[in-house]
């Protein structure tokens, strides 16, 4: 991962920097910066961070913004007000990309202000860019922690980018085995008098593409057969017609 | 906003069901459903709601994930864990454009497990999808509220974005109407002698799941009921015993 630094600038409640300690480790990042927090180190801190203590603990606590940022080479804030300044807005998949460039030149940071003001546009003058994460305008305050993480979801995204979407785990049956199961299906319907002789080729049109979907593997093909030689070979005597439709 | 359907199942502190509401009012969702919390309502939630008390007021409460999911066209499940199960998991940006997708046809549910324990299996066997947040796999357990904030903030990114979201080509039939396939299709596999008396849960399930991959439409289970009514009472004389299987 990418060692962007997670900056809270005065955060007000420590269970909020325990949950965004957290919300860090969980997408992989531990370089976190407290600026001049109201209340830290904080028991409430450690319970939230529910296991992130060694990221709480490694926490830079400094003085003002300035400090924080010193040696970045790149410096994003985050704002949930439009600024009247002119820097470029990121959304948050734009900014973690953003973030993840730039932070293979050097250190890169990325401001939470506190909890009630956000930043002052003093230091949001630290930053080279500013980021909005999309919200429902009549309801737009976001919780500190939850801003953290969809920030850290989005860099951790953007680095597994290229990584390939994972396999689900079963592998559906070759054709020609799905390809005997319709004929299978098309001879027991037929012998049962279902498949009628005005549209034939319709319905099995719609059974194929119905099967087809769910991709059935070579064991579930096994199952659905066995199904289908039960219904010609019924193990049991069979006795008569079954109960009422069970509609 | 689509209308998708928030659901905790046995959520155990009511303060991540206060920050689940936020969560979600923040991207502009307001349908919560508690399955069985373990205390709501309570004042924790209202505190860590932070203003979304409407969304908490709103919320539905019901007794098992059956109740929460009847009338839903599809359901996905959130899971940390990999399961053994043959769904397709999606990531979250996936899961949300697939939820957006679907939900033009009718309810959509979204499924979040308790705190500590996750989704049951069973619980599980009610999606059609599984949603897998990317994380760290050294520390992969998510607060409850992280997981339903970075949903929640995916489906306004899908909702938002330019990239057009896939529109399914069929109509999924509400799970009620599925579950009575499923019931028809267990007695007739009884009535057969097919599902033996070893496994029969475990093949019902199997069963379910392939089914569900299929996502059937009402169409689509009006031809299986047919198919199987004509087992039950098959139209034309039965002729005996049909040919040899065509393996």
């Amino acid at each position: 991962m990418p060692d962007i630094r997670i900056i809270l600038v005065r955060p007000q409640h420590p269970g909020n920097i325990g949950a965004c300690a957290r919300a860090m480790k969980n997408m992989g990042l531990k370089n976190l910066v407290l600026v001049a927090p109201q209340r830290f180190p904080a028991e409430e801190a450690v319970a939230r961070a529910a296991g992130a203590d060694d990221v709480l603990a490694a926490a830079a606590v400094v003085a003002d913004v300035s400090a924080a940022v010193a040696d970045c080479v790149f410096v994003a804030a985050t704002s949930a007000r439009a600024r009247t300044i002119a820097l470029p807005p990121l959304d948050a998949r734009e900014a973690a990309a953003t973030l993840c460039g730039h932070a293979r030149s050097g250190p890169v940071g990325l401001l939470f202000g506190a909890e009630r003001t956000g930043l002052t546009n003093e230091e949001v003058d630290y930053a080279h860019a500013l980021v909005q994460i999309p919200v429902d305008p009549g309801f737009a305050s976001l919780n500190l922690a939850a801003a953290v993480q969809i920030l850290c979801y989005e860099i951790r995204c953007s680095v597994q980018g290229a990584v390939p979407i994972p396999q689900p785990d079963h592998r559906p049956a070759p054709q020609e085995a799905f390809n005997r199961f319709l004929g299978h299906l098309e001879q027991v319907i037929t012998d049962i008098g279902f498949l009628n002789e005005r549209h034939p080729r319709k319905l099995m049109r719609r059974l194929t593409r119905l099967f087809r979907r769910a991709h059935p593997d070579d064991n579930e093909l096994q199952i659905l057969r066995g199904i289908l030689n039960a219904v010609q070979h019924p193990y049991p005597p069979r006795k008569g017609a079954s109960g009422p439709d069970n509609t």
